[in-house]
Order: structure tokens, then sequence, then C-alpha cells
């Protein structure tokens, strides 16, 4: 195995430049847009008939409409054949994700006016979610748990899955083992921007759903910006990406491994290190590539770090903070000495992972914090997918003959000035009726 | 004044129907798709000449770049200009609307796991936002409100407003007051996809932001549809509805009234009423026309109601809730006596205005909660604008090595079901390394 082209960056110019090369990595093109809207169009017209020619294309399996739908009963077998070592971590990782979830439900507001009114907010669960979870190379029973326990901890009635069927038709046994245990009521094995328009619009077969969460390749995607507002979805999810800042205490064979976990997830991940470190710089190549070595499928990992990797040089820790501000890491990683005194100058990233016990895939698995979080600098504006994902919330008014006394004039000269009469007159017959 | 031809229907198969239209009398179409992207890629690519040429195409103004921000003291002068009765109007609309937001902010997690590991979630301020406000044929000081409030609330640091110039040029003064009470900091002569675009991507003069909020016409709602995911923005506003449960109590001139108030908005607002009353569905006409003959611009509100109005017998205040659910109505009215009973059974709706007292009216101008509201049955999965629509959380994530001890090989079992070799390393390294 050769040295991984891990591309090495010495000024803040440089690395700025750099960050905001790899922050950009991905855009969809026209011609994706076009066939994900053909999709779309098709599954929402003819229902059914689209969905399962668009599976039979797609995904080489000729299902009938009865056959996408997994039976109830494959999921509690999966979860009784898991290894024990495994079901106790899914079990564990359940608990902790649970746990920290409970505590996200937004509170309600119940408040009195000065007149008496009384002014409330109110959430809800939304009715029903739908899940979307890759295939394809490997499972993720992870991705199961981190959306579907948020779901369930909402309130949710009913928690649909859809993931694509693999090569032989069937859905992996670990995925519906976390299905499982985090109580998913229904899984359909459809996947693509198929199962998304099938979830928005419903099928003969697939129920609508009101909010759509979880990963997908490029055409998932683009199926959920397209059906944004149709129903609600989670966030439009990039290629990964872990950002680490690394003082001189940093173990450079920590750091390479926690550089090729990201690296290992996709091509277009990025693993991003920047150091005050000399030291760290000059061992980081060699760590990497007797990893590398190790690792039982490298080309993943060496084609990401060669792409989309990058080691920079920093003058200062607060400097490294305000790069990542500015690139706004999916996953930050504080590998310093000091972590807490650089916390407060951090404004944006998805999550922070603080201290040299605190290797990224903790976060992934079972920290408790959710997995799902803002990519492609979209921490600048968007959170982790929370229990407040899958709610919504009410506005309650009810105001007593004293307020509408007391504010009706205000009400009438904001009317006026906006030239709406009729909501003048709305409270001007109310406050004269009253006194006839 | 000719009767409006409110349509009265009289069995619930129907009425359900009927409202399923309502529901969707809105759809945008892929011309104007089209058109948004075109001018969303010019603006992306060539900044404020691109914007300076939209201005001038679409709003008839040739601006020099130097002119689009209008000067920061116009604002002040505007307010010390306002008749005494609006301006003290919008002080009590800014006091009220602020207190009810003051107590949105969303609650902070800090918690101690079981080994003496951190977890947090932090929610912080965006650090710019963009608000769009319609000019046009009215002014609207109480969107103004509406949007600049909850980011203010939030701690946004920069609050950018946009609108539409007028045809002298100017921007309405009594916007400019309200925009000066609520703290915005910078106003901007553009309105339109231009001006979504500018504040999604930056150009030279108007400075990119993280969200954008604010209602709009067909091209707004397309241009923050195309813009998702380069910035937040608060929803795709449809046109307003109301729909009123009303009893045998309900005085048909406040029925009149509350149903034009909605009418005059938009030909495309939809006004409904479900009642148990055969007396209010026998009067309502005459009361309509009455209060239209009243009107000084009746022509929308007459047309409103003509194509999207509804009146229509139920055969219990419940079937009219279980109607209205399935609706999911923006406005939701309670002209009912006993209106508590109702509202357990309530499921899906923006805001609900409870019992005779509270018109819609004093929602939309100074009760508190919010007036951006979820139209178009979207309630079923969006509330209201609020203070965490302006903010976002970032978790954070501190181990112990007894935590990585204790919960390691879960994290690996896991990561190895995953095939993610790279994840079981980050954490097997970590062990390895202390024991040694």
């Amino acid at each position: 195995m050769a040295l991984p082209g891990l591309p090495v960056l010495r000024t803040a110019q440089d690395t700025r430049a750099r960050l905001r090369q790899i922050a950009a990595r991905l855009h969809s093109n026209q011609q994706h847009t076009r066939q994900v809207e053909t999709i779309i169009a098709a599954v929402r017209e003819q229902g059914d008939a689209a969905l399962l020619d668009f599976t039979a294309r797609f995904d080489g399996q000729r299902f009938a409409a009865q056959e996408l739908l997994v039976a109830p009963e494959a999921g509690a077998r999966a979860l009784d054949s898991l290894p024990t070592e495994l079901r106790l971590a899914l079990e564990a990782a359940h608990s902790r994700i649970e746990a920290f979830h409970c505590q996200q439900r937004p509170p309600d507001i119940d408040m009195t006016g000065p007149y008496g009114e009384r002014l409330q907010r109110c959430w809800r669960p939304m009715t029903r979610a739908g899940l979307y979870i890759p295939g394809g190379r490997a499972a993720y029973p992870s991705t199961v748990l981190m959306n579907a326990i948020p779901a369930k901890v909402a309130g949710v009635e009913q928690v649909v899955m859809v993931t694509p069927p693999s090569k032989d038709g069937s859905v992996n046994p670990v995925v519906l083992a976390a299905a499982a245990l985090a109580g998913v009521d229904q899984i359909y094995r459809i996947g693509g921007a198929q199962a998304i328009a099938a979830l928005a619009y419903g099928t003969e077969t697939v129920p609508a759903v009101d909010v759509i969460t979880g990963p997908g390749n490029v055409y998932v995607t683009m199926a959920k910006k397209a059906v944004y507002g149709t129903v609600a979805i989670d966030a439009l999810a990039g290629p990964s990406e872990v950002l680490v800042i690394a003082d001189e205490t940093a173990a450079p064979e920590l750091v390479a491994a926690d550089l090729l976990a990201q690296a290992e997830h996709d091509p277009l991940a990025a693993a991003v290190v920047l150091t005050t470190s000399d030291h760290l710089l000059s061992r980081l190549p060699s760590c990497l590539a007797r990893q590398l070595a190790e690792h039982p499928k490298p080309a993943t990992s060496a084609r990401s770090l060669q792409d989309w990797g990058l080691a920079a040089k920093v003058a200062t820790l607060e400097d490294a903070v305000d790069l990542a501000n500015e690139f706004a890491p999916e996953h930050l990683e504080l590998l310093v000495a000091q972590p807490d005194t650089l916390l407060p100058r951090i404004r944006h990233a998805g999550a922070v992972f603080i201290g040299p016990e605190t290797p990224e895939a903790v976060g992934d698995y079972l920290a408790g914090p959710n997995h799902t979080l803002p990519t492609s600098g979209t921490a600048r504006f968007a959170g982790a997918l929370g229990v407040e994902t899958f709610m919504t919330n009410m506005s309650l008014i009810h105001y007593t003959h004293g307020a509408l006394e007391a504010t009706g004039q205000h009400v009438m000269a904001m009317a006026a000035s906006e030239g709406l009469h009729s909501h003048g007159e709305s409270v001007r017959r109310r406050l004269k009726t009253q006194k006839e």
C-alpha cells in the first residue's frame, strides 16, 4: 500500500481556500434533477405500478405489491437470532440514545396575559413518520436507531421504514433487528427516489407520511428536496466529514485512526486535521499508511484521503477554531490537552467530541446525542435530528371581552394601516355588540 | 353589490371533497420553476449586476448598487413621524409578541452519563437572518414584527430585511417604522426571487444570511424552496385560510365579519364555516352581502368567497372538528358555547381562536403567538414561526476513559456489524494505549 496522498498545507490562507473547496465538494446537477422529477411524478400518478416498475429497474427485484411489506414477525425473529454481543450492543445503544432524546421534548407554553387572556403553544407528535435507511454495500442498524428513537420518543403513532432490497431481495437481518428493537411499525423493501415519492404521496400499498428522515444517495436527497413542503423532511444530507483539532499532546496513531474512521465511509467523505504540532504532521503519513495496510477494504479510505483529506499547520489552536467555524464541520474533534478553553470560541459544528477519550465513533453509535448531523457547512443553520423533528406546535388564543376591549383599538389601528377593513370590523363589531 | 356566491353544502361527503379541493388550490407550475431557476443562477453568478437588472425589469427601479440599502436613519425618522395611535399600537404589539416569544427559547441539555461522561445539547442563535417583507398593494408592519421579534429574541447578530420598492422607489414608512421598532439592522429595497437569491448567496452589496423567513408571492416561495439547503427557510407559505366552527350561539354578523377578514387578503384566500346551525346558514348570505357593501374594496373578498369560500352544515360539532383535522387549517375559530369540550379533539391547525371574543385579527396583530402559520394542510407537520427558527443546536460529547472502557465493546460490535473497521479501531487503540 502506497502512502496515502494526504495533502499538507502550512498557511492559514491556503488552508482556508482548501476548506472552502472541501465544503463545496458535492453539487447536484441538472440531469439528476430531471430524472428525480420524472420518478416522483410517475409514482405520484401511478402509485404501486410505478413503484414496482422502478424497483425492478433500479433494484433488480420483480416484486408484487403485497411483497413490498416485510412480514411483521421478521423483525422479532431477526432480533432473537442476533449474536449476543451484538444484541447487547444494540440494547445499550438504544437505552442511551433514548435517555438523551427523552430530554428533548420541547416545552409547551401556557401564559395568561394582563387582561385574563390565555395564550398557549402546544407541541404534538406528527401522526406518521417515514424513515429512509440506505441499503447497498453496508447495513446501518445505527441509522435505524438514530431515526426511529426520536420518532418514538416524540410519540409518533406510526413509524414506517423503507430500505432498498439487497440482491437476493431480502432486508439485512441486523437492520430488521434494530427496527424491531426501536419499535418500527412497518418496513417496506423499496429505495431511491421512488421510495421517497411513495412516502410523500402514498400509493395503494405504502401510506403517505407527514415527515421523511434519514440519509441516502444523491437521488434520495434530491427527492427529499422535491417533496419538501408536501411533507416535512429532516435535512439534505451530504457526505460525512470530520475536522480534528490536535495539539502536541495528541497521539499520531489516534489522529490517524480517527481520520480513517471518517474516510472509510465514502470516497466523498472528508477527513481534516488542523494542528499546532510539527511532530504530528511528520508522523501522520506513516501512521495512516500502517493503519491503511491493516484495513480489510482500504480503497475507499485511500481515495477519500487523497481527494478530500487535509492536514494543515496552524499557528495557534484559536486559529484552528476560527477555521473550523468557517468550515462548520459535521464532526469536530478536540484532541488537545485543554479542550474546555476552546469551547467558548466554537460557534458552528454539528457535534463536538471533546478530549482524547472521545472518538467520533462513540457518538456514531451510542453516546446518546443523535448521529444525524448537518454536513457541508450547514451547521451554520442546522442542528442534529431531534425529537422536535417529529413534532409540530399549535398556538391557542383565548381572549376575554376585557382583553378585547383593552387591545381592540390597537388591532383596529394596525388593520387600518394595512388597509384591511374587515380585520378591523371583526373587532369593532364585537366591541359594539357587547355595548348594545 | 350582488350576493356573494358562497357555496353551501349539506353532507359530510360533499364537504370533505370540497375541502380537499380548497386545500389543493395552489400548485406551482413548471414555467415558474424555470424562471426562478434562471433568476437565482444569474444573481448567484453576477451578484449586484443581475440584482439591479431584475429590480429594473420587475420593480421598474433603476437603482445604483449603493441605493439598495435604505439609509439607516430612515427607520427612526419614520417611527418618530407615526401618528400616535399607530405608534402605540405597534408598541403594544411589539411588547406582547416579545413576551410570548421570550418563552420559546429551547432549553439546553446537560447530563452526565453512568460512567462520568458528559452529554450536552446547546442551542445558539444563527448569525444572520434575512426577512422577506412583501410590498405591492399593501404594507404589512405586522409581518415585520412577527418575523423580526423572534430573530431578535433568539439573539441573531444581524437581522437584514428586504422588501420590494414601491412605484416611486420608496419603502412604506409604516414598514420602516416597524423595522426600527423591532431592531432590524439593515433594509434593502429589493424583492422577488432575486432578493431571495441575494440573501442566500450574497452579492457585493447584500450579505449572505443563514436563514430566510417571511411570506411572498409564488416566485418568492419557489425561490425559497430552491435555496433551501443553502440556507434555512421558515416554510413555503401558501394563501391564507380560516375554518370557523360555529354552533347556534354564534352571531351571524360576527361569523360573516370573520370570514370577510380572511377573504379580503387575497382572491386565493379561503374562508370556510362548518356549522350545526340552520339559522346561521340562512342568515349568512345577507350578512355577508351587507358587510361587503360597506367594504371600501370589496372585489377581492367577493372573488375569494365565490372561488374558495364554503359554508357547510354538519350534524355535530365533533364532525366539524374531524373535518377540520383533515383540512388542517392555518386558522381555526371556535365560535361555540363550550369551546373547551372540543379542544382535546383538535389535532391539526396552525392556531386556534377560542370562543366568541377571539377574532383571528387579534392573533394577526398582537395577541402574542406568531401569525406566520402553516397553510394548505401543512399544519399536519409544521407549526408557527418561532424563536427556534432562528437557532441551531450543537451536541457536545465528553467521554471519560471509564466510559470508553464500559461502552467500547458495544461500539466495536456495532462497527463490526456495519463493516466499518476503522470505527472499531479508533476505540480499540484508545483502550489498548491506556493499558500499555
